[in-house]
């Protein structure tokens, strides 16, 4: 018995170290659980730079303009721990010395614009939401579709439901639009929208539906890496590229609705079609429904814009004689306008003149209030929110 | 004229700026084209460490052993620049006084086992193989398929060819297997098998074909953070997990091949399926279409291992009696059994002595000699030659 142990262990250790010296891939044998949430969901990091002058870390749980110092320990580790956390999904990175890097201890990244950050969870309320349960677990597709209004073929992200697949059932669809910062891979990574679906349908608390997650960004065919740019497309904010609010993107959102119609097994009806987006999400939403007046059921605005921006929206029909398309949306019926904002977003003013506008007009809209301002905290939240609204027939 | 454009500045910087306030993720100002790729294709790195004492690299262009120095300069840039490389897809990262780091001016990361890595291609032969072209792109899904014999809930990755959706046709099948530092991701991400599909088909050299690529840890559903572990699922070699060649994972082939097929638009035939995997994926490969020796046409060994590691395998009977499976297999008949392997590979002894025994059988196989060793470039390499040859009727 002993034997064949030891001999099984020579095998495995034998091959490892072999195989190292094959594929540069599998020898970081720094790779281990971190961070380290404590029992208190206080949450400690460690980051070996042993002749680094200045370590900080920010991480979103933190006022914006708090970088948190590392200290330095005699051994070449700097350490630190935050106060007690909510449970939610959290990102961070270190500033080591002047440079952004994520945590070397960890594989599990995610990219936001620009930058990549380490994440982490904290259990027990929408963190459990965040994370992969043992529930039944939906599709998740990437897929191209043409655009003649914009002369390309494009990128989504579509959800489907568990049991799509293995059902004749026709669906309804939500449509869930990424904000200027974003793509359509960022509801999925970022906004973990499938594993909040996943989980809010195992638990009945939403309904059974797909979700659309295309492109915005109407200059771009697909997510940084994903185009024929390669990685010559350093990421960017959308409202720094060319075809912003010119109206053209919301043009051809009736080309992803008849794609998504014509594809899936929907309900291809206003009763069973949702829109909904965070900050420039929250604007195509709003444009879209508005011109699309008897198109969608439900209205999510979380964050939004809601003013035009730049000069390239002047004269664009899509964005004019709002007051009346907004009135004849109403007149025409919808289940459900809501809009989610945190009170300390810097949109909340220009929202706050869209809902004044919208109760002048005497159209009727559900406005929830959060805390905090412009970020995935809230429109993770907003989307548990909003999804469990949906579709009740 | 120039009073708007002005305007649009204003208004574009403003958003910015304030927006930088709330979400933390865009404001890296590092983010850059890095590495450079020169004129020669040599290609120049960079980066910013001012107080470091040593900067390493380690790029699986160079021989596994060696780490290149980086120089550093007055103003805390530390830089190397390579020899010229040749065309493909090359992953980095860098070594700053102990710490392995990917490079903080690249958001184009990938993981392999444990370590992530940052990415770039070189133009010109394969390299072209796995960026995005201008053609037509099949579609990538993420699913869940329950296997019975290992009692769960598995995840896969299955590529559809481009016009799959719009067409009734019945495509063939490749089935295509990671190593053991690998999952349901990994051809779909360091392996780029959809592009070199997209790429291969758009120039009528390969078949149009649906890829299945299925995680072969029979201990785990899915890739690390995809599973209900969540992140304490910390990525690790196959052969350190449970489970490892005990055979259960080739005994659950068929719950894989009849969820394909009664899934996808297949040609459900023995002529329109093929199975090709990379070291441990190529173990499963030769002993799966063994033990199958009527499911599949063409099997592809990419630097496979061919022996059963550890006791577990003990007295299984999907290991056993082999020489008579391979010779039924033969009888049988297949288009094509394919082996590829680097001079350099650290299994080439056991490829060799494989390849004898199928030669002292008198089965027929096409074997490919490749310089360097148990690699990403050759296991890439193997695939755009692979596919080419197959579902020709």
């Amino acid at each position: 018995m002993k034997k064949s142990i030891l001999f099984v262990l020579f095998v495995l250790v034998g091959w490892y170290s072999i195989s190292a010296q094959q594929n540069i891939s599998f020898d970081n044998p720094q790779a281990k659980l971190s961070p380290i949430v404590n029992q208190d969901n206080s949450v400690s990091f460690r980051l070996y730079a042993p002749n680094a002058q200045v370590v900080t870390l920010r991480g979103d749980w933190m006022a914006p303009e708090i970088k948190a110092d590392l200290m330095k320990g005699d051994d070449g580790w700097w350490t630190y721990t935050s106060q007690p956390l909510q449970s939610d999904m959290y990102i961070y990175t270190y500033d080591v010395d002047g440079t952004q890097i994520i945590d070397p201890l960890s594989v599990f990244q995610v990219r936001d614009v620009n930058s990549l950050f380490t994440l982490f969870y904290i259990d027990g309320e929408n963190g459990d939401y965040y994370q992969v349960q043992d529930v039944p677990h939906g599709s998740v597709n990437h897929r191209w579709y043409k655009s003649d209004v914009l002369d390309a073929d494009r990128r989504m992200t579509i959800y489907t439901p568990p049991g799509y697949e293995n059902s004749s059932k026709d669906y309804p669809v939500l449509y869930l639009l990424h904000g200027s910062g974003g793509d359509e891979d960022a509801w999925s990574t970022l906004g973990v929208a499938p594993r909040i679906l996943d989980n809010l349908i195992a638990q009945g608390k939403a309904q059974e539906m797909i979700v659309v997650m295309p492109n915005g960004n109407p200059s771009k065919q697909a997510a940084p890496g994903e185009t024929s740019e390669n990685l010559a497309y350093i990421p960017a904010m959308s409202h720094t590229m060319p075809g912003y609010n010119n109206g053209k993107y919301e043009e051809s959102f009736a080309e992803i609705v008849n794609f998504v119609d014509n594809n899936y097994r929907t309900k291809p009806q206003k009763e069973s079609r949702a829109i909904a987006g965070l900050s420039m999400g929250g604007f195509h939403s709003l444009y879209i429904s508005a011109n699309m007046p008897n198109t969608f059921n439900y209205v999510g605005l979380f964050s939004p814009a809601t003013r035009v921006r730049g000069s390239e929206g002047n004269d664009v029909e899509v964005y004019q004689d709002m007051d009346r398309k907004l009135s004849n949306q109403n007149k025409n019926g919808y289940e459900l306008y809501w809009i989610g904002c945190g009170t300390d977003d810097f949109l909340y003013g220009e929202i706050e003149e869209f809902r004044n506008k919208m109760t002048s007009l005497n159209i009727p809209y559900e406005y929830i209030e959060t805390d905090r301002g412009h970020i995935w905290s809230n429109w993770r939240n907003y989307l548990i929110e909003f999804t469990q609204q949906l579709f009740h027939e």
